[in-house]
């Protein structure tokens, strides 16, 4: 087996992406959605990036169970035994042990990405690059690997990797040990971390081989370790999906930062730059895409706009909008239900949702 | 026959309510829309008012031949026979001279009201009082009664009715001649009318008896009355609407104002009150429907407005609608076609609906 045939691609699509209603809603959330407008969901432009990375059979997602049906259709490439499914949402930790488990029991010497399925990749060519970098750098290395982008703004949306540039690694001189982890930031914190050269945005991409995630996974998260184990012996067989169903509701409800990264201490970053963005929100949407002369970003077939500016219009099954005189407002319509709120109040909007 | 068997209605429906777009447009104009939310169009209302005041069979409607189908569902009691169907768009006086020739033909002795379908009445039973006091006035007298509203706002939507308030009609008091029909005015100009007392709305309501009005088309519209003269034999027959369909275009575009009020030398109005709107507008319709505490008029079933003051909502067809922020606004979905617009632009309405 060569070094491709060992590298694995893990997509997370659990997420409900409340923040993006009504566009993205629980019976689909805004992995599976079209939300650039360019014909392709944000969890296939996820594995489109990854081409010539791996195998096809070597991408793995896990997903919550009602979404099985929506994967299968969107990824029909990738081997349906390759779709794990999640009986519950727990996070990222127990999400990351299942499958890391899981990819172990298939193959003991995989080399693994882990990425979310919502974000966006400008630079598709960069961040293949330093995705093979990174895989290069774990394949025989014990090595926990984030990925850090080059702070532009004081986003209070994202969390921070405080690393330490005294010195690269040796043996790959864009790879950086971590000082801290820090949580998303009020706007005079991040004004500080942005001032820093050192504090770069928490991506959410991992890398390490399937060893060293199984070991820290022992060390730091014995319960939920003690889980799979269990599991184990079951994978690939029919009694899988019940012994999940079974066990993985008693697992802790934690994130793989909380669970891993904050307890260990070697952990890596890789300072990387390839137009990254989470896509957490319809800001960032608005910061993302292309915007008009009038700072207006219009996602489907027939929008117009008049003495409009700074404002992102999301109506893709819409035949005809039409939008006069609003600045800064997102105007979101999706299966019967519309959303009409100023940018700067976009943080409300799950609560809008759920009133 | 007593005076109740020679009385009929004309109802006139054959408008398109552009300025109501996306609410109302061509293929269902919003005289077919319960736009006030209470369970009835704005035609079915119009039917309702006049209860008690004719028989049934004496109710005529007069629409586009597309509208047919939506008539006899929304008014399934009027008789078929009572839907007059015009080939194309010809304004007021073709779509009055052609229900009178019918009606004479069918009853010589009739009264007649003639009404718009899209207009709101808040006082019904005044509206019933003035309604029958000016049917007594002309079931005896070859006048030609029009309905001017005393103005309580310098509304620039309307037309005007300058009336000589000197004297009265000896018969009714409230009725007066009219010394001059107003064109929408300017604001300005609108505001000098209210000054004066005697300057009243324009309702486009008329009533008159049949030979009152056929002979006035007869001496102001020959080329008209001749069109119909000529369909006059062949009125209920298999014949009648092959024959309309062929004279009805030829015939001029022109308003009954044009065509006989501002002709004829004898023109009298009637001074009433009685919670008239002719909902001609957005803004109309957030003056004369019950706002909430913060000014909005919300028509649909779960609408949700947070920080929004003196906005139209209408989204009947959603099932959720959130607005935040936004003061003065129409926001109207209907149809997977979206409109957020100042109500101040909403004259422009048209023009987005046709860009």
């Amino acid at each position: 087996m060569n070094q491709y045939d060992n590298n694995h691609i893990v997509i997370m699509a659990g997420g409900i992406g409340s923040r993006f209603w009504p566009m993205s809603d629980k019976q689909y959330p805004k992995q599976f959605i079209d939300v650039l407008g360019c014909g392709r969901t944000l969890i296939q432009l996820t594995m489109d990036r990854f081409k010539g990375i791996c195998p096809i059979g070597n991408i793995w997602v896990v997903t919550q169970a009602e979404y099985a049906d929506i994967v299968k259709e969107q990824l029909p490439e990738i081997p349906v035994d390759n779709i794990l499914l999640e009986p519950c949402r727990r996070n990222t930790a127990p999400c990351i042990a299942y499958v890391s488990w899981k990819i172990k029991a298939r193959n003991p010497k995989a080399n693994i990405v882990v990425t979310p399925s919502d974000h966006i990749v400008m630079d598709v060519k960069e961040f293949q690059r330093v995705i093979k970098s990174a895989m290069k750098f774990t394949k025989s290395s014990d090595a926990i690997v984030t990925f850090g982008m080059k702070a532009t703004r004081p986003e209070t949306g994202y969390g921070y990797i405080e690393a330490d540039l005294s010195m690269s690694c040796p043996s790959n001189n864009e790879i950086y040990r971590v000082d801290a982890f820090k949580e998303k930031p009020d706007l005079a914190t991040a004004e500080k971390y942005i001032q820093k050269k050192n504090c770069l945005w928490n991506s959410g991409i991992f890398v390490w081989n399937v060893n060293t995630i199984v070991n820290a996974m022992r060390v730091y998260q014995p319960v939920l370790s003690k889980m799979f184990e269990k599991i184990f012996p079951y994978f690939f067989t029919d009694k899988e999906q019940d012994m999940v169903n079974e066990l993985f509701p008693m697992c802790e409800n934690i994130s793989v930062d909380y669970a891993i990264m904050e307890k260990a201490d070697e952990i890596y970053v890789f300072s990387a730059s390839f137009g990254w963005s989470d896509l957490g929100t319809w800001g960032s949407l608005h910061e993302n895409l292309q915007r008009d002369a009038h700072g207006n970003v219009c996602l489907g077939d027939n929008i117009k706009m008049y003495e409009s500016r700074n404002c992102v219009v999301h109506t893709t099954q819409e035949k005809k909008v039409v939008v006069q005189g609003l600045d800064g407002y997102i105007v979101a319509e999706k299966n019967n239900t519309l959303l009409v709120c100023r940018l700067s109040e976009e943080q409300r909007i799950k609560e809008f949702s759920e009133d």
